[in-house]
């Protein structure tokens, strides 16, 4: 894996790279769709290529357990056995595992947990995870980190940050002593942890840059805190990590969120929000978001959103989608999810001409201004996911 | 809307034709996906149009309920609602309503009956549903009819066959007072009733003619009664319809019900099989009826059927589809349902052209000992729709 910084803005610390890996060319600030269990839920793969998604991400942890890492690595890795030409970043699942209170047990060993599926009893390690990664092949491997709950006591958060730095470490060298399965290459990056800490923050991703992965993520974000603690946390961070290494911050978040935070110097993104939302008809327009269950769209003949550049948005109705929502009917899942993920590629591709250009921080300012201001839901998107 | 038939096998009364609407020319004998709710359920209408498929079938009972045949008209009609090319049919419902049997009332002027959605009271006429159906805007308007219960008495049917010969006198005088609404042509098909009974279905069938209208169909079979009734019953009534005009088997059927009524001079077929069966895991291939929640699958890493050329078919295994359906995914739905239309279109192009070679009965024949041999489900199709 490959990461070219090509411009850094005069006014913010927006940046604009080109990430090279194995399976080809992900031009950044990069948008990656969820696909959880090997799939972007209602897409198929040509449908999410022509979205402008060229690297996707997929959970460790739940492809373990289903349908089993044996089962994938049999395939020839994900790519093979998702049919997806593009690039792949598993996350190791932590995150599900922490998520799931009751069911789990942490040591500095590892964690024991239950799956949320049957109750089966599993363990996982540093090294398991990497391991897991190397039979399901992504292009990217998230390491296992500790994601302590968002209300966490300080000393809490502390030990979080310790163990994710030892288990980094452990990570780093199991990589080394490993190798990939299916031919092409893999790069392990580690996660910052701290919580909203400057200091924890600041020592996790000093500590991590010694081990000189080929990138870095920070989690534990987006969990509740208010957004203008996450813009500073993520601020403080990258301001720590290298320039020449792509930096990712998990599970961010709404349009906004990804401007602000590529503003503040995050190359890559993740999050459910425009694919768990076009399940409950909610689409992400230049003119803010749509309820697309709400009977006003039913006799509106206007384009989904004519200024976005994608198969659905261009050739189908709100009445067309409003019909099919209130029919229950798949074919609005996907046009809805296909819809989102454009607008959402479509905003960091527009994101990063204008940072190569030196307009970002005015078309940043208008960009937000007009979305908020044309939002026609008043249902704040978070709202939407709890 | 013109049809022009343009070979006839010598040993059997398969037909090869063209049919040609002002949304292109289908070939036939042809397969037409089901598209109730001006959508053929999980696909992308270029979804549908690389299956192969050139005209599907809407449901104008369906529409005029939900999205109301208005939002249709001002959408300006079907193809461009749902965004599809091709060439559409619609039938009038009147199926649908008799199967509300205590929420409906036929008299000889028309068809009472509530809305199976919420009890709301409605009013069909031969008239009322030409007129939906040039709201609705299909290139094939199928008039209302009555098909009675599969079992009922010789009575019934007489009376039933009375009134479709008078509703088909009365629809195609009211399509002669009508005009389409959309800027192309819309044709009339009458339909053919008579149940099991020889005389019935003829005398209906040389009434029908006499209107010459622009095609005929076959309706009240795949109803119950037993496969070689339902052949012998297209035999009797195709030996009466005129050459020169298309015949369509309404509702039918399986991959042997559509040869072996190709071999008895059908054009055209509809059935939901190929895309209910899918949601439900099951596959046509030319190997037999596979049921992909089966866990044999999972780890069977050969294409969905190798000998079917389609996007489904050709880019993923069994085992992925198989995970796929066992985790609920909404894109196992989509793949399987590619992949059955795939099969139903490639089925009727490779009697099209047996039927142009002369080997259209040896091959029928071999197609369908091993068709049943290498079925492996033992599940009978009709099974699966109970």
């Amino acid at each position: 894996m490959h990461f070219a910084l090509q411009h850094t803005d005069k006014n913010t610390k927006a940046r604009a790279g080109l990430l090279v890996t194995d399976h080809g060319e992900i031009r950044t600030p990069a948008f990656m769709p969820v696909g959880t269990l090997a799939t972007v839920k209602s897409l198929l793969p040509r449908d999410v290529w022509d979205t402008g998604a060229r690297m996707c991400l997929a959970n460790a942890y739940h492809l373990y357990l289903r349908p089993g890492t044996a089962i994938v690595r049999e395939a020839g890795g994900l790519h093979k056995f998702a049919n997806w030409a593009g690039s792949i970043l598993t996350d190791s699942g932590g995150y599900q595992i922490y998520s799931l209170s009751d069911l789990r047990k942490i040591t500095d060993d590892g964690v024991k947990f239950k799956s949320h599926l049957d109750g089966s009893p599993h363990y996982f390690t540093p090294e398991k995870v990497i391991e897991i990664e190397r039979d399901l092949g992504p292009d990217i491997m998230m390491v296992l980190d500790e994601c302590p709950a968002s209300n966490s006591e300080y000393s809490i958060v502390e030990t979080a940050v310790n163990r994710t730095i030892d288990w980094a470490q452990r990570a780093m060298e199991h990589v080394e002593k490993t190798q990939p399965l299916h031919g092409y290459a893999q790069a392990p990056f580690l996660i910052v942890q701290g919580g909203v800490h400057r200091g924890l923050r600041e020592r996790c991703a000093e500590q991590l840059v010694r081990m000189n992965s080929s990138g870095y993520a920070i989690g534990g974000l987006a969990v509740g805190e208010p957004n203008e603690v996450m813009y500073e946390v993520t601020n403080w961070v990258t301001d720590v990590l290298p320039a020449e290494k792509p930096r990712y911050l998990m599970g961010v978040g709404t349009p906004v969120d990804l401007l602000e935070s590529i503003a503040r110097g995050v190359d890559m993104f993740d999050c459910v929000l425009p694919t768990r939302n076009a399940r409950n008809g909610q689409l992400f327009t230049s003119g803010g978001k749509l309820n697309m269950r709400n009977a006003k769209w039913r006799n509106d003949f206007s384009l989904i959103d004519d200024s976005t550049t994608s198969y659905a948005s261009q050739n189908f109705t709100k009445a067309y989608l409003a019909h099919l929502f209130n029919a229950d009917e798949i074919l609005g899942l996907t046009l809805a999810t296909m819809h989102n993920i454009a607008f959402y590629e479509q905003l960091v591709i527009d994101a990063r001409e204008r940072i190569l250009d030196g307009s970002f921080e005015t078309w940043k300012n208008m960009f937000i201004r007009k979305y908020n201001q044309d939002d026609k839901t008043g249902i704040k998107a978070e709202g939407i996911l709890a």
